[in-house]
């Protein structure tokens, strides 16, 4: 889809509407009517109802599982937030393509599969399997000014919302959120700060494993980016715009796309939350479509839970991003619907209630 | 394998032995070496370098996965302190043969099978494909005096070694922990009480879903069952015998068998952790081999791990028993493995360090 105005947009975020919230309480009659206590299946009978809800039926289908792996470099790199080379982001493009990755390895676990998605690698790429979808070869240094264009950000949007809607067409009914970008937790730690009113040093983690010195270098290199673009954080798209990341604008529309196709999404792990973060705030009926994987070891991640009131489905101190957490938590999800659909009623086991 | 005595049980309690933790540091550095920043996957690694030290390899395989649902029946029940009939333990081993239960729907989801073993079910049961290891039709109540002779609980025991066995010599590497018995919440806070000395208050929830006068209840009948065995509470043995099930008794024979056999166990919820609290306290190497799926919602289970100093795999709210929670713990331990056996060094990728 291609997003040219703001305008655009906004027609879009119109058409997502909530879940039918009677179909919460039909999947939950047929739970309670399974050969089990009621209630006794805790969470996996949360994730069945929700997803019966999205998709208004109790007998739901998740067709193909589909993990789209968004990759973009930053701009911000150039101040040395991270302890990783920026050429990782192309590497490791090249290793999810052969296979080789987390991500790969947690997909092919639970039957789904990975997209991999150039939508602003600092490289030229042309490697079988990629989808090649970049908006520009990185993003500007946030800390001397908006990362993005207010285009840039749309046209990045409207990269996830394309992709999205491709793999629905294509039979996917449930997709996640995946990532990779070296220093990404920089923008997502800095949009955090800005769309929650969280202070940075709260927010900041170390990503990748950086030491105390460049952790606090980091902080100082969020809060002079919060600075200088103080005047363009007015609102989500406009503060994406000016923190975030390609990748993190693609996931935002991916969750957009799914959300308006009323086709669950699960977000992965700190930073594809901030695109979650950034598209909950253009449009509250996404939290409907929305499934947090899990809770980030990174530093930050739990805030964003607790200022949002949610809880993920995962805590397994994870924090490599890709999808990982995505893929370990469709294997839950599955679980659930798995339940709803296969299980006896006490009516056909023969078994007093 | 026939325990007809106190010894025969402590020559199999010393052949359990500890893991091979070199090989804890030989899997960490593999894992280090993957195409993710160090310790990135949090817990699957944790799972995936135990595993490796269980079966003293770097490349570890878990075979068949293969779980073991043992069901009895509990004179206690007579007490009216569960709100399910005692016959359902019967209806539900019927429907675990059928396939309509909820650990058989998330067994087939993780790809594990599902054994049914029959070691004191009150009912004459002949139905196909049940494992027939009867020791008696239900335990005598436990709130009148023991529940068990100490030599049908050391026959429940060696069922449980013995089924663990033909599982491992058919192929399986990795073991799940299930039961089925109705009103087995009772016997086994009465052990958690007995045996990590914690307050019956504390340690007793509602099982299938009792209200407040049927949980006081509960709580009066556990007590009196503690005070009129006292005699009886010496030891971990003696004080399964006088206060478990025959399900019990059987996991915490077969939680021995893994470990004696360096074969991995995943422990379900409340239940089979009261039966490898038996096994710890037996012979605490077992320790090396457990996995502990979930945190169950049943009131006290989180005490157990509190005492024990453990933290489980996943917290979903479930309380269904069966092995539903040692299922899905599977899974995740699967993908642990797959990590480690699957993913793509730095070298092989070609990714800078």
């Amino acid at each position: 889809m291609v997003l040219t105005s703001r305008d655009d947009l906004a027609v879009l975020l119109q058409e997502i509407q909530p879940v039918n919230r009677l179909m919460l309480e039909q999947a939950q009659a047929r739970l309670d009517n399974l050969t089990k206590p009621r209630g006794s299946l805790g969470e996996l009978e949360v994730l069945a109802r929700r997803i019966c809800a999205i998709q208004n039926t109790i007998r739901p289908d998740l067709g193909r599982k589909v993990i789209l792996t968004f990759a973009a470099d930053h701009g911000v790199a150039e101040e040395g937030v991270s302890s990783v080379p920026r050429d990782v982001t192309r590497q490791m493009v090249v290793n999810f393509l052969r296979g080789g990755a987390g991500v790969n390895v947690l997909a092919r676990h639970v039957g789904a599969e990975v997209w991999v998605i150039d939508v602003g690698v600092a490289a030229e790429m042309n490697e079988k399997g990629l989808v090649s979808r970049k908006v520009k070869a990185g993003t500007a240094n946030l800390a001397k000014g908006p990362a993005m264009e207010i285009n840039e950000a749309l046209q990045a949007i409207g990269v996830g919302m394309e992709t999205a809607r491709e793999a629905i067409s294509n039979g996917a009914r449930i997709l996640g959120t995946g990532e990779m970008g070296i220093a990404n937790t920089t923008p997502s730690a800095a949009l955090f700060a800005a769309l929650l009113g969280v202070g940075v040093e709260e927010i900041t983690g170390r990503g990748t494993g950086i030491d105390d010195a460049t952790l606090n270098h980091k902080i100082e290199v969020i809060k002079r980016g919060l600075e200088i673009n103080k005047d363009h954080l007015q609102g989500p798209l406009d503060t994406l715009a000016a923190l975030g990341g390609f990748e993190i604008a693609a996931i935002c529309g991916m969750i957009l796309e799914c959300a308006r196709s009323r086709v669950a999404v699960v977000v992965d792990g700190f930073i594809s939350s901030a695109g979650a973060l950034v598209a909950l705030q253009l449009q509250q009926n996404v939290a409907d479509y929305c499934f947090f994987s899990h809770m980030s070891a990174e530093q930050g991640h739990r805030i964003f839970f607790e200022k949002l009131g949610l809880s993920p489905i995962l805590n397994l101190d994870m924090r490599l991003g890709e999808g990982t957490g995505a893929a370990l938590a469709m294997g839950i999800i599955e679980a659930g619907v798995k339940i709803i659909n296969e299980m006896a009623t006490f009516a056909e086991a023969g078994v007093s209630v």
